[in-house]
């Protein structure tokens, strides 16, 4: 391809909204322009390698014995409320009605999609274990789309559903998909970091997500220095306190005073605490008033549950409590992790009570909550309370709190949860090494779905017995334009960008000096050469200084670069320089040998990527 | 492929609503199943066909030199607004608002996305031409959608925009597309009638569409019984009626007797004038009042222009009338064409005027509307009523009429236009031929849009004198899902479908009679030595009756069929049975030739297609 008859719109300046290297690289490349905030539109260099990305994805997914399909991008609204995720998903789901009122979504995932087509096509257990996949346009309604292609509104994700009769049949592919994932990174020359995952709206448990470091990365890493523990920070256990419920004598028999009520006027928060009781954050229970949102747990026998509305949103769907409150309790210097708390309750959203449900629950105003006492609600607590027998806590009253307060014997939990956010420094659950902290950017994410999206939207299958079954399901997803904006955040330097062969546009560029004469005879025959030996040609044609040419081929990143100059061609031996995109110094190399040369160097290239 | 490895849910059955070949066959050989009305998912046999078709678009639209891009499907609003389609389109276009209120269309084409982004880009007249292109997602919000996926609400189309300096350069891409039209069609194996064609809410001139001749198509084209005239009866033409006007002598030189008033009690039709005037529809002259919307033809002239409401949209879009009403006059025995009048009028829109503005208008309750006499709007006349010279027509007065009246002596028109509708028995425009009529379904089309977009857009660029200058602009769309559902209404039988090779899921589908044993390994073996030669083939390993097996292959039309037996392999010369899907008889082959053998069909069949 000649670089007069594409359309390759180089750049020297970016915009200024453009922060992270990938997207001022894709965009000087000339790979991608913005249509609006979050929407972009690759131009023929970008959608090469996007369609690299894309055909790396489909056969490993093919691989794994997992058939293409494509539904629709827009999807019947009945469908989401089927599922419940019609009003679940929230703002980011872009929901529209058609000319007569129908409601309709632009998909962010499929669940729906594909478990409608499997409902009406599933009859026999013959036809289990079934994956299918879509590589199709996506849409989410982000608040702020960022970082070009990386977090945009529109984007392509690759998502596969996979329909079992059993958790073994699941576990298999879940594991197929896991292996596939670590070979569609490694193609793509990712070094990515696998860590255990919340499943977040999604529900069900069992997922891994597939990150790669990133310093604007939206989710927070934590990594053991001693083994290889990798957890996103929404899912991340550490070396545990959790004790055995003490006997209630335990506290005596540590020579621990008796409960004891204190005046703290005008003291709230734990900082103000920490100063009046000249002690540390470690020594109080912070006690939080949560409510939440479409709480699927039992709660049949918490404290205040005869007063709570039940409701089943959805033939099939499970039974819910649209509204709970609930007290939480943990150590005054950790946070509740929300993502782990809402996991813990089952309910799909979650935020602090307001200053007046505070009050009209706990008698008290905020600040003054404590688990001593507190039968208005169920009170869940973390590990760590269990290990504290001589702690602050609030008395339920304006400027009182309590001293001497011990788990067992002056307060019991409702519910023992690990709900603490840990932290760096936090010791490995693992091995008990010390844990660490990194950004990261998600690329993929395999779910063991469960039985979420076929009990509420109805799939039976009949088993062997003729009995009707309800099939398990896995979920499985990669995004494709992150993960080429990543490829180029790992792969580049100051002067552009430095395609893995497996990804980029073309493989080869050749830099004619002054596309004339013997110079343009030797480019032209070069060039013809080398796509007969099936290689990917990008001829910079152009009337435009050396130096400019050798700026763009650096920007745009070709693995090698051809230098056809009238110099080298008069030698005796005539000859082209050679240098790969990485390299410091070119070689040069006899005319004659170049297309075997560059053959042998792109087939070695991507066999040790592929491999 | 073995066909319990992938997903092909073949069925005896089909939905009511599959009407037509194609949607039936599709149905039933597992290709697609319906999410919605209008929106229908492909499965993996489907997907492949698809794929193919797409593959072909793509090669051929390469060869034209277009380069491909990829914008988003979800197009911000403002694009539209700036091109006047966001009032214009109507209620197909699927609008939509995100979660801050923001206007946003799912594209039903993409004429406002590419001139941004070419609008961006564009500096100088040395980087036009510029032909882009994209294989996409389309969505239209169909009153009616029907018949499969030969009438979606979401659909894929290629579409392509291509930016000139001049109309000599816009012609040449537009020759060259209508080239790749007709190879793209050919390499499907469709028979195509190109027709000419009006451009309707595309607006610009010189259009052309590649039709399919069809049952249910929604077009109605008229062909030369002598000629190769084609033409859309939106667009066609017949030969002319049209005289120079007659002076206002020629009437009293043919002795023709002055007009003169009729009474003509409770009588409306023309049906019922005819009656009570005992003669025939011809020699009316029949008188319309349309309301038309969005008018750009300049009125300044017209009789009742003062009163007219004059507006420019946006920047840069022409000055237009919202709303304007016209007198329109054809002979009696002829219907109006309204996409022909809206094009003279330059309307976006056009429909029959209420009742009330008639009279309003006229002066006279709808059915007594004339040309004689008529002030108050502007009189646009049919090519023949110019040879009318001794017409009845209303006299603009409740149950009266004229006769005798005559065009030059007693009116004139504001504008002669030809705006009849052509019906079969007309005389062709080019060759005075005999036309008649057929039912046909737009595959693709090609325009030459001209300023519209890039003057309402402000896209300009600097000519070789440094001069700023708007580039003109053709575009060039095919439906995909369309092409495909048209190869199976043109190949099928009562079986199933008959695939051409090249468009076909599998080229070679192997039917063992009972898979186990030495035909087992026969089939696996010659599978594979198949897949070396690079061909696709399908393997019927199921556990079924072969009645069961040959049915299937019949009904999803795989190219060649082979069938591996205990009997035929038993011989001294172990053979198979070879069959084309649409031969009769099966041949038998040396088990040892029959890959060499295929290979050489396969090879031969696509290249005699893509030739």
């Amino acid at each position: 391809m000649k670089f007069s008859q594409t359309f390759i719109p180089t750049l020297r300046e970016v915009p200024a909204d453009a922060v992270i290297v990938s997207h001022r690289l894709m965009f000087r490349a000339g790979m991608i322009r913005k249509l609006a905030n979050g929407l972009f539109a690759y131009l023929p260099l970008g959608l090469r390698s996007f369609r690299k990305v894309e055909r790396i994805v489909r056969e490993e997914m093919d691989a794994t014995g997992s058939l293409e399909i494509k539904p629709t991008v827009v999807v019947p609204g009945d469908l989401w409320k089927q599922s419940g995720r019609w009003d679940a998903y929230g703002d980011a789901l872009m929901r529209l009605k058609n000319r007569v009122g129908a409601d309709f979504v632009v998909s962010p995932t499929a669940e729906e999609a594909f478990t409608s087509l499997v409902r009406d096509e599933l009859s026999s257990y013959r036809q289990l274990p079934l994956s299918l996949y879509q590589i199709n346009t996506k849409y989410r309604d982000e608040v702020r789309p960022r970082y070009g292609v990386m977090r945009g509104r529109e984007f392509v994700m690759k998502d596969a559903y996979s329909y079992h009769t059993d958790e073994a049949s699941l576990d298999k592919t879940y594991q197929d998909m896991g292996r596939a994932y670590r070979r569609i990174f490694k193609r793509c020359a990712l070094t990515v970091i696998p860590v255990q995952a919340d499943s977040g709206a999604m529900g069900g448990s069992g997922s891994e997500e597939i990150m790669v470091e990133s310093e604007i990365g939206d989710n927070t890493l934590l990594l053991c220095k001693a083994c290889d523990y990798a957890a996103n920070v929404e899912k991340a256990g550490c070396k545990s306190d959790f004790k055995a419920p003490p006997s209630p004598d335990a506290a005596k028999q540590a020579g621990l005073p008796p409960i004891e009520k204190i005046d703290t006027p005008s003291v709230k928060t734990i900082d103000e605490l920490c100063a009046f009781l000249k002690t540390g954050a470690e020594k109080f229970i912070k006690t939080l008033i949560y409510r939440a949102v479409n709480v699927e747990l039992d709660l049949s026998t918490a404290p205040g549950a005869a007063r709570l509305e039940k409701r089943k949103p959805a033939p099939g769907a499970p039974e819910l409590y649209p509204e709970a409150f609930f007290a939480v309790a943990i150590r005054g210097d950790l946070d509740v992790n929300e993502v782990k708390l809402a996991a813990a309750l089952k309910a799909s959203e979650l935020s602090l009570a307001s200053d007046s449900d505070v009050e009209r629950l706990t008698g008290a105003p905020t600040g003054f909550a404590g688990p001593v006492g507190l039968h208005t609600l169920p009170l869940v607590i973390d590990l760590t309370v269990t290990a504290m027998n001589d702690a602050v806590t609030g008395a339920l009253a304006k400027d009182l709190h309590y001293r001497h307060a011990a788990y067992g014997r002056d307060f019991e939990a409702w519910m023992i949860s690990d709900v603490r956010t840990v932290k760096a420094g936090d010791r490995c659950p693992l091995c008990g090494g010390e844990l660490y902290e990194k950004k990261g950017n998600e690329l993929g994410h395999i779910f063991k779905l469960g039985y979420k999206y076929t009990k509420s939207m109805n799939v039976t299958y009949l088993d062997e017995a003729g009995k009707a079954q309800v099939p398990t399901m896995g979920c499985y997803g990669i995004g494709l334009d992150r993960t080429l904006a990543s490829v180029i955040e790992e792969h580049h330097d100051g002067d552009g960008i430095i395609w893995p062969l497996t990804v980029a546009p073309y493989q080869v560029i050749i830099v004619p000096i002054k596309y004339e004469g013997a110079v343009k005879a030797l480019t032209d025959s070069l060039e013809r050469e080398l796509e007969q030996r099936g290689l990917e040609v990008l001829v910079d044609d152009r009337d435009e200084r050396p130096g400019v040419k050798f700026k763009d081929a650096d920007l745009i990143g070709i693995p090698f670069r051809v230098v056809v100059g009238d110099k080298n061609l008069a030698a005796d031996k005539p000859r082209v320089e050679i240098k790969g995109r990485g390299e410091k110094e070119s070689r040069l190399v006899e005319t004659a040998k170049a297309a075997e040369e560059l053959a042998a160097l792109v087939k070695a290239g991507l066999a040790e990527l592929n491999s």
